[in-house]
Order: C-alpha cells, then sequence, then structure tokens
C-alpha cells in the first residue's frame, strides 16, 4: 500500500470547533475511513474564506493532498479512489461509479431540503455570531423564509423525510448497504446526511425505530471503522 | 454466444393487442435488446390471471426461458445476466448490481406515482371494460379517489414530476447514461416509466424540451437498438 501520506482536510465547525457537522464533510471523513487513511481535520467556518481561498472556492470540503488541493466531496472521493488505488476501493469497480453519482445526487438534491427543515434551527444555535448571520442570510434566502418558519411543522416535516425515504428503505430491506454487503461511498454520501443532523440536533429524524431498515443501516454505519462516527462530538443523545 | 434460446414474454397489452404500455415489461424488453436477445411477446391483461397462474402469481412480466418461468422484472434481469452471462452484461460489474437495484426502486417508489397522476384515465381508456373495471378499482382504491380527480390538476402533477426529476437532471447533466457512457440496466428501470407514458398518452409529461438533459437521454434511448423503443406502438404524438 502507498505509505501514509500528509492529508489536510477543512471541514466546517461549529463555534465549538471539536463539532464538525457538515454532511459533504462527513462523506470525506468517511472514505478517508475506507481508504485507511488519517488526515488532519482543520476546523473551519462558513465566513472563513480566506483561509480556503488557495482551493479557488468558498465551500468545504477541501482537501490538501501534499502540494494538492481538491474541492467537492465528489471530487474529493474520485481524487482519493485514483491516488490510492491500492487501498480499498470506495466504488467496487469503474462501473459502480455512475451509479454512485446517482446516489449521491439524490442525497444532495432530495434529502438535504429535507433534513434541512428538521435542522436548520438547530444548526444556527451552533455558530458563532459572524457565521450565523452568514447561515441565515443564505439559508433563509434559499427557504424563502425565516429559518424559524421554515422548521415550524416538525410532524409534518419528519413524515415528509420518512416518505422521501421509501426508496432507501426497499432497498436495505433486500440488502445490508446501498453498495451490497459491505459499505462503500454511496452509502456515506447518504450517512453524511445523517452524521449532520446526529451532530447539529439533540432529536432524531427517524422516528421509525429498530423496526425501520434505515436506522438499522444507520447504527451499521455508526459502528463501522471502530466507532469513528459514533464517538465523533454530537448533539444527539 | 450461447444460441439463441426460446423465450416467451407475457406482456401487459390494451384492447389494441399492439399496444404494450407496461412499465415493468419495458424493462424487460430493453434488457432483452441489450443482450441481443427475441423473445416472443404474448399479449396479457390485467383479468387473464388465469393465463399466467403457472408462474405462481398473477402480474407481467413472465419471462419463460425454456422450462422455466421467472416473473418480477427485477428477476427477470437478474436471470437473464446470469443465463447469457456470455452476452453484454446488464450491470457491466457486480458491484454495480445493488446500486441498479437502487436506482430501480426510486423508479419504482417515487417516479411511477408522479406519472400515474398524469396518465391514469388515458390508460383507463386503452383497455376493455372488464380490465377497465379493474384497473379503475385497484388505481382508484391506491390513490384514494376517482381516476379524473386524480389527474384533475395536470399543471400541479407536471411541475410535481419535473421536480421529482431533479436527481435524475442532476446525473444527466455530467453524464450521457445512467450508467455512465453507454446505457445499462439503470437506464432502462426508468426508461420504462418514460415508454409507459409514450405508449399509453397522447401527451408528452415532460415539457422542458432540448434544453432539458432528461429530454434528451430519452431521445437517445428512444434510437437505442435501432430504434426500437421508437417503433413501437404509442399514442405520443
Amino acid at each position: 500500500m502507498t505509505m501514509q501520506p500528509s492529508l489536510t482536510l477543512y471541514e466546517l465547525a461549529g463555534m465549538d470547533p471539536a463539532l464538525r457537522f457538515s454532511p459533504h464533510c462527513w462523506k470525506v471523513r468517511m472514505a478517508l475511513a475506507h481508504k485507511g487513511l488519517a488526515a488532519e481535520g482543520l476546523p473551519w467556518r462558513f465566513t472563513d474564506k480566506e483561509a480556503i481561498a488557495f482551493s479557488g472556492q468558498g465551500l468545504v470540503p477541501v482537501l490538501v493532498d501534499g502540494g494538492t488541493a481538491v474541492a467537492d466531496s465528489w471530487r474529493i472521493a474520485l481524487h482519493l479512489e485514483t491516488r490510492f488505488a491500492d487501498r480499498p476501493s470506495l466504488f467496487g469497480a469503474p462501473e459502480a461509479v455512475p451509479l454512485a453519482r446517482f446516489v449521491n445526487g439524490w442525497s444532495d438534491v432530495v434529502l438535504i431540503p429535507a433534513i434541512a427543515r428538521l435542522i436548520l434551527t438547530d444548526i444556527a444555535r451552533l455558530l458563532g455570531p459572524a457565521d450565523e448571520a452568514y447561515f441565515r442570510q443564505t439559508r433563509e434566502r434559499r427557504f424563502g423564509a425565516a429559518l424559524e418558519t421554515v422548521v415550524a411543522d416538525r410532524p409534518a416535516h419528519l413524515k415528509a423525510l420518512s416518505q422521501t425515504l421509501a426508496p432507501l428503505r426497499a432497498l436495505l430491506q433486500g440488502q445490508d448497504f446501498i453498495a451490497g454487503g459491505a459499505p462503500a461511498y454511496a452509502d456515506y454520501c447518504v450517512f453524511g446526511m445523517f452524521m449532520w443532523a446526529r451532530c447539529a440536533s439533540p432529536s432524531d429524524i427517524l422516528e421509525g425505530g429498530g423496526d425501520d431498515p434505515v436506522v438499522a443501516w444507520r447504527e451499521r454505519l455508526l459502528d463501522a471503522f471502530d466507532g469513528l462516527a459514533r464517538r465523533a462530538p454530537a448533539l444527539a443523545a
């Protein structure tokens, strides 16, 4: 295997620098663990645009791998897969990459807004004043309402999320992981969304309990890599 | 390659036996073409339960391959992949199968109800009296209203479908097919839904025109296998 390289990951953090709650950064954290790689995680805040200007854009995750900076979680996954080709594959086979990209897109396009409607105000509470102002302004523009208004009808949003998860629930009735018998990047794409909620919010976004295959799958991923995700600082009970 | 075997496919038909409109049967038709296989397509109606009782259940597609009957489009795809392993793969690699199953489930769970709200009454018009009664009863129970009520607000349903297609649209902005550079079973799962609408309804369910990557992708699949899908009898203009 390739030697352990020098990797740095800029990760979104709350006012508490230990609280790393970005769904996209969690995709990368899990991908690094899958590859058996350790990265130094640097806390970054929404308004720290200068700190990552070297990457040519203003969002995390940003992975610095020696002299190379890679932004965007999907591009980071492809970078890790190519650069560390002799370590366990994130996709299993090249033919699975386009389909994993569909799962990633589904997760970003469909799950993020559904989960956001449950945790936006919890996130705002984690942030320092400058970041909270930035977060409120950008998200209130995106959702067209004050954060408190967006999250107001929690029972309806819990039900909507459960319906949104129907294709995932159907899949997990027949297999342990999205990628099949063992987890891979397609799983981390979706699991990142649940880590976002777990880290940022004291309230569970799944109400189904142990009978819900999605809950059981989430438990399996919380346990993966010696409980990497379960041990991470989080607001969840 | 294996010799051309004797294959029979029971396919849902309208009163006009040439009109084969089932989304699940279209998945299988495209899969057969991908494998370079010809099957005799037998018209079947919703109420012909006796005709397929040998398969142990009452829905099509049913594929009869020599002495073996296989029901359910997903199980038929897996059967074709194993039995005709020396012909072009429907999945590309075993690692892509679990992810193709996610696309198939997304298609069934999310797209079917979204498209049904646009074409239910068109389908009812294709059927003979016994099938129409069966169709109305089962679908009105599923949707909790008369078919005419379900389809009433067409502009809203067109908009909802377009939103539902957002993850597919995002994917197809970066690649020609769901499976990557060439179509495979994941594409046929979704394309079957559009053939359902094309065969059963005179009105297009996509309004985006040529700028919509989903429209462009549908055109590519209509052209696949020498225009197999484009040449099929259909109500579409």
